[in-house]
Order: C-alpha cells, then structure tokens, then sequence
C-alpha cells in the first residue's frame, strides 16, 4: 500500500497514510543518546530496549537551534522552521525593537500532520507536559489538545476534552515533576484504552535531562517510569515512535562550575555599552533549572561597531563554537531568515552562551550542575520505531540523515 | 530552453544544459568571503565588483570538511562527499591499519560533469594549480587536463595537451608562488583565446590566503592579478562562475600565536599512550604553509578506553567545536561512512586541531599567523554568476541553502 491509497493526507509536501492500527509518537524532551545507552546496559528500559533490538532504532538529528518549540514544531509538521516559522520562544522584533515572548501560535506558518489526520477524520489528540507548547501544537487540530500543566483547566472547547484528572485518576502535577510528563503518558494510555484517540502525540518536558545525568537515581527513575508507560501502550496494540527535541550536556568545567559566556557584556565591555543585544531564545518564564541559559544565541547589533568586528570578536571568546551572520545561519540549519539576528552564536559542547549575569538567575540550580541544550552538540537524538520497517523505509534509513522530524513518516509510512 | 532540450547531461541525479557560450567555473581555492568584501570596498577588484553588482552573488556553503578535495570533487561532480567518495587527502584504512595518502582517482566513486560533458562532445578542459587534485578531477575526462605545477610535463597522452608553456608563454611557476594559481587562470585564457575549450574549470592554490589575511598586501595583490585575469575571460565573452572550496580563518590567539589542540597527545596523556590515532584529513607532502593542521580531524580509538569517554575528554578541550560519533557526522555532513573515524573532531573559528607536536612542522610559517581551514566557520564561500539569473534560479537561489557544488547548474542552467 503507498500513500493515499488510504485515504492519506498530504502536509508540506509529504504524504502521511492514515494509521493502519493505533499509532504514538513521544517526544521525549530533552532525551541524549546516552539516557538510553545507559539505561539498555544498566538493564532500566525493557520496553526501550525490546524496541531498539526488534523494531528500528537510530540517531537522528534535530532541528538547529536545539531548542524544544523549533523541533516540537517540526516534528508535528515534518519540516524544518523555515517551514513552520518557529526558531525560538523568544526574539528581538526587529519593526518595534520589543522583545517578544512566544506564547501561541501566531508565528506557525504551515499546516501540521496531526491537524490534517484529524481534517481527514482521524481521531488524533496531543498532549504536552507544559502548557506553552500546546497552542502552537494544536494550531488548526480539531481533536483533543491540552497540557499537563493545564489539565484541571481541560475544556471541551478549548481543548476537546475534560474531566482530565478524573481520566488519569489523579490531579495536575506540579510544574517542576517528573510526573509532569508522566501526566502527559498515562492521560494518553488512558485515551488509547478509551479508543478516544487513534493518533496521538505526547510531549514530555526535559525537567529531569536538565536535573539529572544518566545514570543519576532521579534519570534512572524516570527513564523506568517512561518505559514502563511505553510498555503499556505497546501491550494495548499501539505503533509507537520515540524522538527527542534536542539532546542534553553539562556546560559547565569537569569540577562542576556553570561555563557560561555572556556574551552582551563581553562585547559591551569591548566595543562600548549598547553595541549588541544578545537575545537566548530558550528563555521562557520556566528558567527555573537552566536559567535561561543554552548554546544558542541571537545578537542583533545596535551600536555603530560593524556587525564584522563583532562577530570576530564573538569568535574569539573560549567557549564559542561559531559564528554565522544571520542569512548564511538561516540558510545552513533552515530557520526562517525574518526573525534570524545580525549574526548567530553557537557554544561548544560544554558552553553556554547568555547575555548579562543580571539576566540569568542561576539560584534555581539548587547546587546541581547546569546542563542545557541548543547547540550542536544537542543535535544527535534517538529515533525509534517499535516496528520493523519496511523495505522502503529501510532503503531511506539507511541513504540518508535522519531527522527528528521524519518520525510520523516512518510511523505511518514506514511499518507495513 | 529546458535541460535535455539542447542535448544536455545527466550526472549524478542532476542534469546540466550544453553550454550557450564558453563557459568557465573558478574555484577561487581559500577565498574567504572576507576577501571579497575587503578587495570589492577597496576597489582592487573591479572585474568582480562588476559581477556582484550585475550578475548574480550570494553565499554558499562548501561541504565539509572544509578541504581542498572533498569541495572540488564536490564542485565537479554537483555532489555532496558521500556520492563522490573523497572526503579528504589522507586517511586510516581500517582494513589494514595504515595511513594512506589519496594521490589518485582510485577512490572517486561517481562521474564528473566535466566527464559527462566532455563525452558528449563539448571541448573541456580542467586546469589545476597543484597537481594532487589534476587526476582526481580529471577522473574519466576526455579533453584537456593538466597543473600549473606540472605544466611542463603535459604530454597529448596525458593530459590532452602539450607544450603548456609555450601556449602560456612563461615557464611552469614555482610550487609555492602566487603564480601558481594565476599560471592556471592565464593557460585557461589562452584556451579560451584559441578555442580549445568551451567548458573551463581552473582551480587555484590557496598557498597566498594561507600566508595573508585580507588587506595585506600579498592578498591585495593577488586578488587584483586574479580578478584582472577574470576580466580578460569576460571580454572574451565567456560566462564566469565564481566559487571557494572553504574560507579561511586564523587559527591563533589575537597576539597572532597558533591555537592548536594536539588532539592525539591530549587523550594520550589523559588515557594513556596509544588510545587513538588521529588522523588530519588535510595532510598532503605541500604543508609548507600550515604545518597540516586544520580545524577538523578524524580519530580512530585504538586503545582499550571506550569511544564515549574519549569523545566527552575531546569535547572538553578548550578550542574544541565539536564532537560527534563517525556515524552520525557522515550523515549530519554527507561524508561517505566508509572512510569516517570513530569520531570527528571540529575546532572552533580560531583553533586548529592536530595530532601530536612532533606531526607537525610549524617552521614553515616563517613568522606568519597560521591561516587554515577544515571547520564549520570556513564553510561560507562567495558564490557569484557573472550573468542575471532566470526566474527559475533567482528562485531557487531565495528559497534553499546554496552550496558550492551548484555552481554548474548555475551557470550551465541558470543564465538564459
């Protein structure tokens, strides 16, 4: 069967088949290649690990900047953010000079699979742990949508569905737990039993990635618990695809110390206050455990020093990996150009990169070490289906880079 | 007119148009975009200027690494690295546990455009400033092939051609002088002049770019001797594409000291002698002007310490980008997995990578700043047409990332 023959859809150019039996997609936030190196050898993932020797695993790379919204956007669309518009949660409007958070999805610029599939008379639902990715998620989807943070809010108008807590058989989770995410599985198990939902779409948040290393009692607990979930949904007949929005690494020295350039201030101390503003597109109004800190950061230019210099200067700092003016960065990891800075900068593995020490509050670290994402380094990410693949699909696997955002394809396209 | 109406070519999935007139593609070799703005601000480069204005210019990427080979396989063959197989100059063979120098075609695994329109009856010719590339890029080409270096020695057997210099009317310049290059663009000249190619690739020696940063005055000069000898190729009515293999950056401390990572002696000294063996792809007998060292390396773990602890050791090396597992570079940068290391290693802007000390002779320099390339920073490359685009690629231009390897559909497809 190709696709169409069912009745598929097609979304940014990509055809999807209407699923064939009850079909998940995780992105497990925040998830490295080495949660799940460590938790198959240390024997934690059972269900994990049955997928990766009887179904398809792989790496695969995420979208740049290794942010959560460009990817989850991504993976929902099956297109890079010069598609779907969304780069960042934060941005520096370049018309008004305001800074402007990310809240909805006013900037999504294309349709989404799961809308399409729910156009098409699929039941579909998705649900995130946080709150802030659902309205973007859920652009244009008539089906179930809503948060775990949000869940005792769930209306049927504003999210398709209601009673949530009483569907889980517990209450909203609190914003920094695990169960955060275990909210957002067991609320999907629960739609699956109730045959309320044949596609769906579970978000997890990376609280516990930026908490904890592999390895680590709080990862190796929650690993267990998320696959213990997909254990479930795999018992209840479902196809289930597992991804990841961006890896995680420490930034920080092997002793522990947070490595972080701000890099505002050090091009302000060089070129004169108010050369550059630095704008860190991970922040959001939930810095508690990163601090608003990642390995990506846009910097516009508003003082007279050329924007040259300063990216050489930029360069020059120990800890930067890169330098791309704005058009070469938008045009090299497919971001949409409009909301691109003067010039882009990219930490090294073990960097952060922020803007002023006043502008990260670091206190929310509680002593642990900071961890965070957005670079390259965070790019590799797990790619797995708990079925064979076709011979199609395996033809593609194995000729191309994989990308986090071919997941619904192979899901859908790829196991029959 | 569309391709194949005029008897075009198709190589390696892309189809090329038959030239409308003689037409020339330069690899302008080490040209970082810098000196183009630099020489176009300061008026040395008139001829140039006068394409960017009137014809078409943006930035490409070249493939990585950033090396002389991989990008000029990639430039004749419209391919990425993992289609033409060359994805350095010097390599470990797995099989046999030795290092091997690539001096010959034996690894190039694709046709050329140059081939395919040479058996199609167009009159091609393929000059090149240093002679390691001439047998690579003239893999399956019947016409002219020869090296400036070698300029002496082209016999009709050989290269197609004889007597160069006599045709050139000087004698074959010295290795490691800016002549090298400007022999190539003078012997491409006088073909043109004597209608003996109608399809012309000149490839020059970045030996100035890697002595001289834009502005100095050997740079100044022989930017302007270059883009005086693009003049004459325009009045003569050809059609120039204008492209680099890599940018270049200085791989120092601003006090102009060379920042290398000894790669191999830093894991050695942390995991005990012997654990790996890194191999620079950049390695070639002509390493007079950058000792061998570049931005990007390749290692091979050899010793008892597992990959992933050596991997995290090199990601925490100041000066270090980068790091990624063989498998997932070779796909995240098209490289052919056959001939990748058990991971890469990238250098950020200013840092080169090495292997041990005693691996590489610095004395060449002879006081200069080490200028080198290989990274993610040199992949920005001038990308000029000296003729207005059709609509069908000012399209494509606006709508995709370029790369180097475009340049023959651009000027082959995209100029009427």
């Amino acid at each position: 069967m190709t696709a169409g023959n069912n009745g598929g859809v097609t979304v940014n150019g990509r055809n999807y088949r209407k699923p064939l039996a009850p079909t998940v997609v995780i992105c497990f936030d925040g998830c490295d290649p080495r949660y799940i190196f460590h938790g198959a050898e240390a024997g934690l993932i059972p269900n994990i690990s049955a997928i990766m020797s009887d179904g398809f695993f792989a790496i695969a790379d995420a979208v740049m900047p290794t942010f959560t919204n460009p990817n989850n956007m991504s993976i929902v669309s099956g297109a890079p953010p010069s598609v779907h518009g969304i780069s960042g949660n934060y941005y520096l409007d370049r018309a008004t000079g305001r800074e402007v958070m990310v809240t909805d999805a006013s900037l999504v610029s294309c349709d989404t699979i799961l809308a399409a599939l729910a156009n098409a008379g699929i039941r579909v639902a998705a649900i995130t742990a946080k709150d802030k990715l659902r309205k973007m998620l859920g652009n244009g989807l008539r089906g179930i949508c809503f948060s775990s943070e949000r869940a005792h809010d769930a209306t049927h108008e504003e999210n398709g569905i209601d009673a949530v807590e009483g569907l889980v058989g517990r209450s909203t989770p609190d914003m920094y737990s695990p169960d955060l995410s275990l909210f957002a599985l067991d609320a999907g198990i629960r739609l699956l039993e109730t045959r309320r939902s044949n596609v769906l779409y579970v978000s997890l948040s990376d609280m516990v990635q930026h908490r904890a290393a592999p390895g680590e009692e709080l990862a190796n607990t929650f690993n267990r618990d998320v696959d213990q979930r997909i254990g479930k949904m795999l018992e209840l007949g479902a196809i289930v695809g597992i991804v990841a929005d961006h890896g995680m690494s420490e930034k920080c020295t092997p002793d522990g110390q947070a490595k972080v350039v701000y890099l505002e201030k050090a091009l302000d101390e060089q070129f004169g206050g108010g050369c550059v503003r630095v704008i860190c597109p991970i922040a959001d109004p939930f810095v508690k455990h990163h601090g608003a800190l990642g390995s990506f950061v846009r910097v516009y230019v508003i003082g007279s020093a050329p924007a040259q210099v300063l990216m050489d200067a930029a360069a020059r700092i120990p800890g930067v990996a890169l330098v791309l003016d704005g058009k070469s960065a938008a045009a090299r990891y497919e971001m949409p150009v409009a909301w691109e800075g003067d010039f882009i900068a990219i930490g090294d593995t073990y960097t952060a990169i922020g803007s002023r020490p006043d502008e990260h509050d670091l206190s929310g670290l509680d002593g642990h070490r900071l961890r965070s994402h957005g670079g390259l380094t965070e790019q590799p990410v797990p790619f797995m289906v708990s079925r064979t693949l076709n011979a199609a699909y395996r033809a593609i696997a194995s000729n191309r880079r994989l990308r986090n955002f071919d997941i619904f394809d192979f899901v859908l396209n790829g196991t029959a």
